[in-house]
C-alpha cells in the first residue's frame, strides 16, 4: 500500500489498519500533506509532528471496536483541546486549555487523533472565513474564491484530504457555507446533540459544534460518536442515539418556490439548484413548492434582531474594555448590540416565537427541506471591496435554520456547468439528523464528483444501517402482509418514522394464512410445531409511535414474540388461533409476496 | 329548593339544573350575592343585572352535554371578555375588547356565563392585591388581611361563593397566593395548556391563565374545558387532554428540608406545613426533604434578573409617554428594567438555564414538590407601611415555578390554629397538571374543612375518571394478570403514567389459563368460541410509554383485541394458542386474582 494515494476515508482508513497500517505513519502522512497544501491560513496551531506521531504511538494495538481508532481530526479554534491554545482567532483573547471540550473528548474516546486547530471568522462571526488577522486559508479548489467560514480552515483541511474530519461550529451556517465552497460534506446537527461544553459561545442559545468530511457516512460516524448527553451544557438535550437511516421513498421535500428562489444573479447555481431537484425526484420524491417568505423573515433576526446581543454577551469584556484587539468587522457587527435593551431582547423573542408559529404549517406540510447551500459565489476580492454585503448573502439559506430548531446536512451535487461545487443542504426538524444523511448520502451517490479537492472517488462500501441497540428509543418489529415495503400499509410504519432493517424469515415453526373477509386480503401468522419458515419484513419503528401504531392493529391480528430463522426472537405480528376460521393455508407458499403474486 | 342556600359548585348546579333550575335564578341569586357581599373592590366591570339575565336566558334548554351549561363564573380584568372594557387596572390604559379572550370563548361554548371582569394588582404585577387604583377587594375571611394577588378579585369572588369559579393569571404567583389567602383552590396550569390570546401579557415567556374554584373537580372542569391548543398564541402547546387522575400510592414528594423551610417568624403557618405533610405520609406517601437553595436562586431571577424588562416589554408605552397613569408601586418596578441591555437579557437566560440544570437532579428524584402556598400572612397595614417587602416574601414558594415550566396546584388544607386558612401547593412537570389535581383532592377531603368563606361542605360525589377519548394521547388496555392493581407487574403500567379505568369482563368467548412455567406463574388468555367470561383491568397508558411496555411482555403472550362483555373492544393482552402447551386451564375460575387465592 503506498500511503501517499491512501485515502483519508474512514473505510479505506479501517481496511488499511486491519491491515497493519500504523497510525504513526497515518500522522506522518498528515503531516506531509499538511507541508504540500502549503496553506498557513489552515491552522491556528499545529503541534509538532513528533508530539503527534508520539501521541498516535500511544494508542496501542489496533482496536477495532474503536469506530475512530487512528482517525486523524482537526477542530476549529473556538473548541478547547487540552494543551493547546484557544484563540477565536483573535490572538490577544488566547487562553490555554486545560482540558479538551465535551465532544473532542468523545472523539478521542472513540480513538480519534487530534491534529491541531483550525482559522475561522474571528469568534465565529461571519461566512466568509477571511475575517481573520491570521493568513486567510485557500479555497480547496480556486483560491480566488473564499474559503467560506466561519469554520473556514475546518473546511479547507477536510477538502484537501488532510484529515478524515474536522469539527467546525455553526450559528448562522458556518457549518454548512464553507462545505458548499469545498465540495465536502457539512454536518450540522439538531441543537442540543454535541455538547457545547469547551467551545466559546458565539449565540449560546443558537450554537452548535459541527461536523465536515468528505462523505455523509464519515461526518455521521463521527458525529454519531461525539453525539452524547453532558449534564453539564445547559443547552444539551437527551435524543435517541444517532443513526443513519434509509430513507423512504416517496417524501415529501419542499423548496423555495420561484418567486423566493434566490441566486443574486447566479444564474449556474440557479441551474444546478434546480438539476438537485431532478435528482431527487429521480430518487422517488415529490418536490413541494413553497414560499420561503417566513423563513427569511426569520433569517432576519439573526443579525438585525436581539440576536446579536448574545455575541456581545460572549465578548463583553472585550467590546468594553479591549475593544481595539478586535477584527473591525467583527467588531463593528457586534457593537451593534450596544443600542438594544433587555426589552428589546424579550421583544425579539417574541416575534421569533410568533413567526415560529407562522411557519409551522409550511413546515409541517413536508417531510424536509432542500436548498442551495449558498445562492452564489464570492471571491477573496469581493469580501475586500464589501466586507458585510455578500457575507448576509451567503446566509440566504442558513441564517434562519438553527433559530427554528432545525437539523441539517450540506453534501455536494453534480459540479456546476463552470466547474464549481454544486451543494445543497437538506433540513430537517430536531432529531432528523439520521433520515436527513440517508438522504445526503444517496444524493453524494448520485452526483457523479470526486471528493472534495482530493480526486478521490466516494466509496460505495457505505456504513450498514444499523439495529436498534437494547435500550434505544426504537424497536425491531417483525411484518408479514401489507405493512411490508412497498404494501399498501407500509405508510403505517414509514409515516411513523419506521426504517427497514432487513428481510428474513420466521424459524420453521409457523402457519401462515389468508384470512377470510376483505378486500384487501390479510394475512394471518400462527405459531405452530408442524409449521414451516415464512417470509418476512424486520422494520425498526421509534418507541414513542408504537401505541399510536397498535391502536390500528385489528382483531385478530396482535403483536407478540416471533422466533426468526436465525433463533433470536423480534416483536411482531402474530395472528389469534380463533381468527383463522375460514382462512385459507397458504404457508406452503412460504410468505404473503408469493400469495399475492398469485392473486 | 332554595336558590339562596345553594352552593355553587358544580356538582351542586348540575343536579339543581337537572331539577329544572333556571339559568335566569342563578344570575339573580349571583347579583344577590354580590349585593350582599357589599364589597366594591371585587369587581372592576360589572355589566347590569338585566343584560346577564337576558344572557342567561338566551342559553336556551338545558344541555347537560356542555360541561359548564349555566354556570357563572369571573373574569380577571387583564383578559378579554367582548363587549366589556379590559382595564388592568389602569383606568388610563382601558380599552373595549372587542372579541372574548380564546380561553373564555371556549368556556361560553362550554355554557358557562360571565358575570364580570374583577380587580387585580395593576398590571398583573404585585402577589398583595392592594396596588390598584380602585378599591381594594376585601379578603374574604379577614378583611384585616389581604387579598392577594394579583387576581386578588376572582380569588374573593370565588371564596364569597359567588361564582363557581374564576380566571386569574399567574406569572409569578398570582393565581396561588389569593387562594391560600382565602381558603380556595388555585390551579396554576402547564405553562401553554391555556392560550394567551386575548390576555394583556405580563412576562409573555412565562405567563398563564389560571382557574379558582372552591373544590379541586371545579377547578379542573374549567381548565379542562378551557385547555385547547391555540394556533394564534405562540406559546400555546399541544397537551394530551387534560384528566383528574387517582395519583399511585407511594409517591416521592419533595419538601423544603429544615435548613430552606422559611415563614418569617410565623411558626403557627410552620406547625400547618409540618401537619400537611403528615397528611401525605397518611396517604401513603414518602415525603423527601429537599435543599431547595437551586430553587430560591431561579426564584430570585424573577424581578432581580432580565424577566422584569417583560414586563418593560408590555408596558412600553405607558412607560415612555404616559408613566404618570400607572400606579407608583407598578412604576417602582417596572423601571427596573431600564437599565438592562439586551445582553443582560441574554445573560439572565443562560443563568436561567444553569440553574435549571443544577436544579434537574433534585427535580427528577421526587414525583412532585409540596410547598406552603405562601410562608406567612400580611395585613392590609403591613402593605402600606412596606409596599414591597411583603410581597417579595408571598413569593417565596412561587416565584421560581414558571422560570422551571412547572404545574401546581394550591389546596386548602386543615385551618391553622389561630383558624387562618391553611395552604399548600402541589408542583410537578409540564403536563402534570391532572396528577397534582387528584392529590390535591385527597388531600382537600381529607382537610375537614369548608369551602371558602362560605360555610358549605366539600362535595364528596367527585367527578369520575374518564375514559381515553378517541384520538387521545394514551389508549386502554386490558390486562388479565398480573399486572392488575396490586399485582407484582403493575408497575409497568402505573410506573409510565398508566391510570385505572374500569374493572370488568371479557365476552364469554374466552379461555384463560395457567401456563407451564414460572414462578412467578401468568396467566394466558385465549379466544375460542367454548369460552367463559373472565375478569380483566381496563387501564390507559400513554401513547408514547406503550412501546416501552410492548418490548417487556415474553412469549408467548401479545397484545391483541378483546371484546368485553359489553359488546365493546379493546387492545388487551393475549395468548398464543401454541403457547398453552402444559397448561393448566382455570377458565372455570373466572379469573386470575381466584386462582391466585387459591395458590
Amino acid at each position: 500500500m503506498n500511503i501517499e494515494s491512501l485515502p483519508f476515508t474512514l473505510s479505506s482508513l479501517r481496511s488499511a489498519y486491519a491491515a497493519g497500517l500504523k497510525p504513526e505513519t497515518v500522522i506522518a502522512e498528515v503531516y506531509r500533506r499538511i507541508r504540500l497544501a502549503d496553506d498557513p491560513g489552515i491552522f491556528i496551531h499545529l503541534p509538532e509532528e513528533a508530539e503527534t506521531v508520539a501521541a498516535a504511538a500511544a494508542l496501542g494495538p489496533h482496536d477495532p471496536a474503536k469506530p475512530l481508532w487512528g482517525v486523524p481530526f482537526a477542530v476549529k479554534d473556538n473548541i478547547d483541546v487540552a494543551g493547546m491554545p484557544t484563540t477565536c482567532a483573535c490572538p490577544d483573547f488566547a487562553y490555554d486549555a486545560k482540558t479538551d471540550a465535551f465532544v473532542v473528548a468523545r472523539l478521542r474516546e472513540a480513538g480519534a487523533i487530534v491534529i491541531g486547530k483550525t482559522n475561522l471568522d474571528q469568534f465565529a462571526t461571519g461566512l466568509v472565513g477571511v475575517r481573520t488577522p491570521y493568513p486567510v486559508p485557500k479555497n480547496s479548489l480556486d483560491p480566488e474564491i473564499v474559503p467560506g467560514g466561519s469554520s473556514g480552515g475546518s473546511g479547507v483541511v477536510v477538502a484537501r484530504g488532510i484529515v478524515t474530519f474536522s469539527l467546525g461550529t455553526d450559528t448562522a451556517g458556518s457549518g454548512r457555507v464553507p462545505a458548499a465552497l469545498n465540495n465536502i460534506v457539512g454536518l450540522k446537527p439538531s441543537l442540543g446533540s454535541l455538547s457545547a461544553t469547551g467551545m466559546v459561545p458565539a449565540c449560546r442559545t443558537l450554537d452548535t459544534i459541527s461536523v465536515f468530511a468528505l462523505t455523509v457516512d464519515d461526518a455521521f460516524a463521527a458525529y454519531a460518536a461525539a453525539s452524547v448527553y453532558d449534564q453539564a451544557d445547559a443547552y444539551s438535550k437527551r435524543f435517541a442515539p444517532m443513526k443513519l437511516a434509509t430513507p423512504a421513498k416517496g417524501l415529501k421535500i419542499g423548496v423555495p418556490d420561484e418567486k423566493t428562489r434566490l441566486f443574486f444573479g447566479d444564474e449556474v447555481q440557479a441551474t444546478s439548484f434546480a438539476a438537485a431537484c431532478e435528482t431527487l425526484k429521480t430518487l422517488g420524491h415529490e418536490i413541494v413548492e413553497l414560499d420561503f417568505t417566513p423563513l427569511y423573515q426569520v433569517a432576519a433576526m439573526l443579525y438585525e434582531g436581539a440576536w446579536v446581543a448574545e455575541r456581545y454577551a460572549a465578548t463583553e469584556n472585550i467590546m468594553k474594555e479591549r475593544p481595539e484587539i478586535m477584527h473591525p468587522v467583527t467588531r463593528q457587527i457586534i457593537s451593534g448590540a450596544e443600542k438594544l435593551s433587555a426589552a428589546d431582547a424579550f421583544k425579539g423573542i417574541y416575534r421569533l416565537a410568533d413567526l415560529k408559529r407562522k411557519a409551522e404549517p409550511m413546515l409541517e406540510s413536508v417531510d424536509c427541506l432542500c436548498v442551495p447551500t449558498i445562492p452564489c459565489f464570492f471571491t477573496v476580492k469581493d469580501l475586500e471591496a464589501d466586507p458585510i454585503g455578500p457575507n448576509s448573502k451567503f446566509g440566504t439559506y442558513t441564517n434562519f435554520v438553527n433559530l427554528l430548531d432545525m437539523s441539517g446536512i450540506a453534501v455536494p451535487v453534480a459540479a456546476r456547468k463552470d466547474g464549481r461545487p454544486g451543494s445543497v443542504t437538506l433540513l430537517g426538524k430536531s432529531g432528523a439528523d439520521g433520515t436527513l444523511a440517508g438522504i445526503a448520502r444517496m444524493l453524494h451517490e448520485g452526483a457523479g464528483v470526486t471528493l472534495g479537492a482530493t480526486g478521490w472517488a466516494l466509496p460505495t462500501d457505505g456504513a450498514a444501517i444499523s439495529a436498534p441497540a437494547p435500550g434505544a428509543d426504537e424497536m425491531a418489529i417483525a411484518l408479514v402482509g401489507a405493512h411490508m415495503s412497498g404494501l399498501p400499509l407500509n405508510h403505517e410504519i414509514a409515516g411513523r418514522g419506521g426504517r427497514f432493517l432487513f428481510a428474513g424469515r420466521t424459524a420453521p415453526q409457523y402457519r401462515l394464512y389468508a384470512l377470510a373477509g376483505g378486500p384487501p386480503k390479510r394475512p394471518g401468522l400462527v405459531r405452530s410445531e408442524n409449521g414451516a419458515s415464512i417470509a418476512l419484513e424486520v422494520w425498526s419503528v421509534p418507541l414513542s409511535r408504537f401505541g399510536e401504531f397498535m391502536q390500528g392493529i385489528p382483531s385478530p391480528l396482535g403483536i407478540g414474540t416471533i422466533r426468526l430463522e436465525d433463533g433470536t426472537s423480534v416483536k411482531g405480528f402474530l395472528c389469534e388461533t380463533a381468527g383463522t376460521d375460514g382462512a385459507e393455508d397458504i404457508t406452503h407458499l412460504g410468505g404473503w409476496r408469493a400469495y399475492l403474486d398469485r392473486h
